[in-house]
């Protein structure tokens, strides 16, 4: 039986004889004398097999090879002076073996080193075909190490502090798409039904709020069949939590008790309390963004009033019909940014491009407060705007001025890219900063263009402030989510729990009486029988892991992800399936694979 | 802000100011004085709202109805010594209301009793149609508290005791039907393509003991496509765990303590250790059950080697072809079991017919050992023989002889059925007794007489007995399944962790090395990587916890279970989608529902 993990060995156990198993990290052989760093979950340790002193671990001590697993029995002893390490956590020790065993050998090539000592940049597609073996690696184990501490701080908090209880709620439930798609699963009990894999368990606390459940949280799996980015899988999973009979400052609060425990559990952390907030209508006004990364000033400056009735139309025009001018000044950026990468075919012009601007003015304040510009922006300022201008954005000789001028959203959204851009590039974000801001006062509802309709920002649950429900379309919601360095790490709100007002809300969104009935009559109808003021929120815990480990996709976070094609390199899934097994399930495929070109 | 819960009050709170939150389980007007049963998770508490000494809260006291959501701000007071109630854990003391808020109210009629005090019996597609009404009772509260406990108790257990680490796997996985069918996703990204849902993570858990895990555990969820039975729902939970480089003994042993530790912390029972253990050959003989119900006795004799030679052809010829006579002994069972019972539409005969028996036959002992059975018996046996049954089957006057002849199987099926409907009805089963066994070598395969191939009794990585394993076909597995009063509750092995065994096995199951390549060709690979000896267990959560609830189905410890038609009646899940969606995915249902008949 195993006495001891290998990393946990230290110099009080010299002259004990432990046991341990363990993978062969690195094998080294010097002159005969054979030095072994055996690997475990909790880090590696030196063994030592010498023909002199432990001539029964010789032979087999010489036949190991990486990524061997072995069992070891010996004594551990003091490392010589000259040998002592002290980087490695075990590294005043050494154990030598009296008897090596090989339980397990490598039988073929190892596809990439495995060793803690191996910094080798590994294509990623290869690290998820042979997850298995990218899992030994340090950083990795060390990642699932961190994402179990981080769960087991988050349900000790909710738990033991907060009376929370765990509940699981169904998998296998009803397509109700808002929003993303459905992943579908074709019922053979039920032929033509099918069930629809969770978006987030949202109806269900809600609903277990109505049972009285009072506080419930779940690490909660959800799906989500989008077209995938970066930080986005088709399953993840959700810090999913809801209470009755809260404030929305009560769970505000709570909330950064939460976040507060986690890192201080996990990073020895004491973050500051309370977190800044900002209104949903601030952050945009600053940042552009209701995900602001706000550990850099950078701040955006709203000059419409300025420049409304400026003879330079793309100003003058953009205000009148409804949209906005704003600047993004960036101190010392002539010195920085040239005018190549302002204009077309520019990283900056690009930048905002894919914001859907159509380009990027620009101001350079020169010595003197001069400005230096094209001659259509120049020659329709006065003295009193630019002076204006330059006093409303702080310029100072040498200051960049970007400016946004068009619809509110492409402008806010161009001149977000643009700062985050700019602030990296110029080393203005001190990556050691932890800022965690909550915006509140979110708009209930946003237009979608595409559809012609107004659609819910949130979710339609999201209940709208009391004092502004008579102009529903208007109204801010009771919603708040929580940024971390600019990263959307959690989101929830207060939720409606009276049935007009969730009818009004359905109608807002363009759904009909029969199909808010048809999709969510259950709900309607438990609002009628007691159901408490209630509200919640969800972490994406992948991306909160993620950030916290300090890395930069979700897949690193995660044991068995998929790739961005939705697929899993491991195990090959998706994949073909047994025509007996669609008959059954009385569905067909309905693809036709394009012939190859002949 | 809630300052307590309504069942946590006690004599110690006399004289504070509370502010509570819940819903009104009773309400009852005397004479003016009103009095208010509020309730929320932990309990209720008795509310007073008397027009006299609490003038401002009797308007709306007055306006209460069962199941109102109100919040009460009152003064805890000691109640009056004819109104104590030491059935009640708040009955010392009384809330006299300074104001009571209507937070939301019932709107229409309730569909049933909810309060703790109605012991009504709901017909249960109501209790699930509106489950939110259903969670609220008591004894589902319980039940959902109760689970939230076990789960506990098995975190604290493995993290903080054992170095487990929890781990996710994937839910969307790929399509490997061994056993039940699998429930599966089509995919949008892979068109023709489709994911499945695990039956279990054995897979992952396996890959993971190869990625230097060392200790894995989760609370799963697993999806199976069966046929419902009263027990089974299409998506469980499972505790799941895998370790490495533990023996079978250390896997029980510390699983022994696990569930000891589960005992001790829900139910603060002191289990004895170590559990007993049977083999699987044992467990059949004496109980004809690899989950025998060992609370009471009645134990099954073998009697073949007695009657092979008889006349009786029933007794003779079951022995003569390869099968088995055996007999069920009943202590007085000639006074409780008559003959009509046991003839052809009595309730033993069809409890045994439906295990496959095509009769019972009986032999009463009456008084000086005298056997009273039919001519064809009586008439075949010698006295020898009789006198040896009798010794045999230890029977006594007024013992009743059940007896099995035939195939093994159905002998043991029929016989292990009439001895739980005897042992229940003869009152032989101490509802309060305990009794966790552990079942052991097993063999490693059955007969599939439908496929006409072996197939893995537990699963194809499951590891034989090292000594086995020359002859295959009949090895004995090097599993473990535990069994709680008659009901399997979690089941387990080591496994195999050597290329060559593994294609074995699959090849004894009928497995091509195709076949087995393309479907755990990834395993196979990761085996030739250095793979520890490593071992697992899964539990049944659900049933698990229904056996510590004392419920008989595990709906009742579900929060939102499904149907035996695998539906769920609250969300009216699964139900049919749009066009589009189906479009999106490349597939189309053949289901042609059936004309109505004209």
């Amino acid at each position: 039986m195993r006495t001891n993990y290998c990393g946990d060995l230290r110099g009080q156990h010299i002259g004990q004889t432990v046991t341990l198993y363990g993978w062969v990290d690195r094998r080294r052989d010097h002159g005969g004398v054979i030095f072994i760093d055996l690997r475990d979950r909790t880090g590696t340790v030196q063994i030592v097999s010498d023909p002199q002193r432990t001539p029964d671990s010789a032979e087999n001590a010489h036949s190991l090879r990486s990524e061997y697993v072995v069992k070891v029995v010996g004594k551990v002893s003091q490392r010589p002076p000259e040998s002592l390490n002290p980087k490695l956590p075990t590294g005043e020790i050494e154990i030598y073996a009296d008897a090596i065993e090989v339980l397990n050998s490598v039988k073929k090539q190892l596809p990439f080193q495995v060793s803690t000592t191996e910094a080798e940049n590994v294509r990623e597609d290869l690290r998820l075909k042979y997850r298995y073996l990218d899992l030994r690696k340090e950083r990795m184990s060390a990642n699932l190490q961190l994402r179990h501490q981080v769960v087991k701080a988050i349900r000790h908090f909710l738990e033991d502090e907060q009376n929370f209880m765990e509940i699981e709620t169904p998998i296998l439930t009803r397509s109700t798409p808002e929003g993303a798609r459905d992943y579908l699963v074709p019922s053979r009990v039920n032929p033509g039904e099918w069930y629809a894999l969770p978006q987030s368990p949202q109806l269900f606390k809600q609903l277990l709020m109505v049972s009285g459940c009072d506080r419930y949280y779940q690490i909660a799996r959800c799906f989500r069949d989008e077209d995938l980015r970066a930080d986005r899988q088709p399953e993840f999973t959700q810090l999913d939590m809801e209470m009755s009979f809260m404030s929305q400052d009560e769970i505000i609060e709570l909330n950064e008790a939460l976040i507060c425990h986690i890192f201080k559990v996990v990073k020895n952390i004491d973050l500051p309390r309370p977190f800044p907030r900002l209104t949903y209508a601030e952050a945009m006004d600053r940042y552009g963004s209701d995900r602001p990364d706000t550990r850099f000033d950078l701040e955006l400056v709203d000059v419409s009033d300025i420049v409304q009735d400026s003879g330079f139309k793309v100003f003058s025009g953009a205000v009148a019909s409804g949209g906005m001018v704003k600047v993004l000044p960036i101190p010392n950026g002539n010195d920085t940014i040239s005018n190549v990468r302002i204009k077309p075919k520019g990283d900056l012009f690009e930048e905002a491009a894919a914001a859907g601007a159509k380009g990027i003015a620009y101001i350079r304040v020169r010595e003197d407060n001069q400005i230096d510009t094209i001659g259509a922006i120049k020659d329709n300022l006065t003295e009193a705007q630019k002076e204006e201008l330059l006093t409303k954005t702080k310029a100072k000789p040498g200051h960049l001025l970007l400016f946004g001028a068009g619809d509110t959203a492409t402008v806010n959204k161009s001149l977000d890219r643009l700062r985050l851009l700019v602030g990296k590039e110029l080393g203005l974000i001190d990556e050691n900063k932890i800022n965690l801001v909550w915006i509140t006062q979110f708009p209930m509802f946003e237009w979608n263009a595409d559809e012609k309709r107004l659609e819910a920002l949130h979710h339609p649950f999201t209940a709208p402030y009391p004092e502004d429900i008579d102009n529903l379309k208007t109204a801010r919601a009771q919603a708040y989510d929580l940024v971390y360095n600019g990263i959307e790490v959690g989101g929830g709100s207060l939720r409606i729990y009276q049935k007009d007002i969730q009818e009004k809300v359905f109608a807002t969104i363009g759904l009909s009486t029969e199909e808010a009935d048809n999709k969510f009559g259950f709900l309607l109808e438990a609002f009628e029988y007691g159901t408490p003021p209630h509200g919640g929120i969800a972490y994406g815990l992948d991306r909160l892991v993620m950030l916290l480990a300090g890395e930069e996709s979700i897949r690193d976070v995660i044991a068995f992800p998929k790739t961005q094609q939705a697929s899993c390199l491991l195990t090959d899934a998706p994949a073909t399936v047994d025509k007996k097994q669609l008959q059954e399930l009385y569905i067909s495929s309905t693809y036709k694979p394009k012939q190859k070109e002949v």
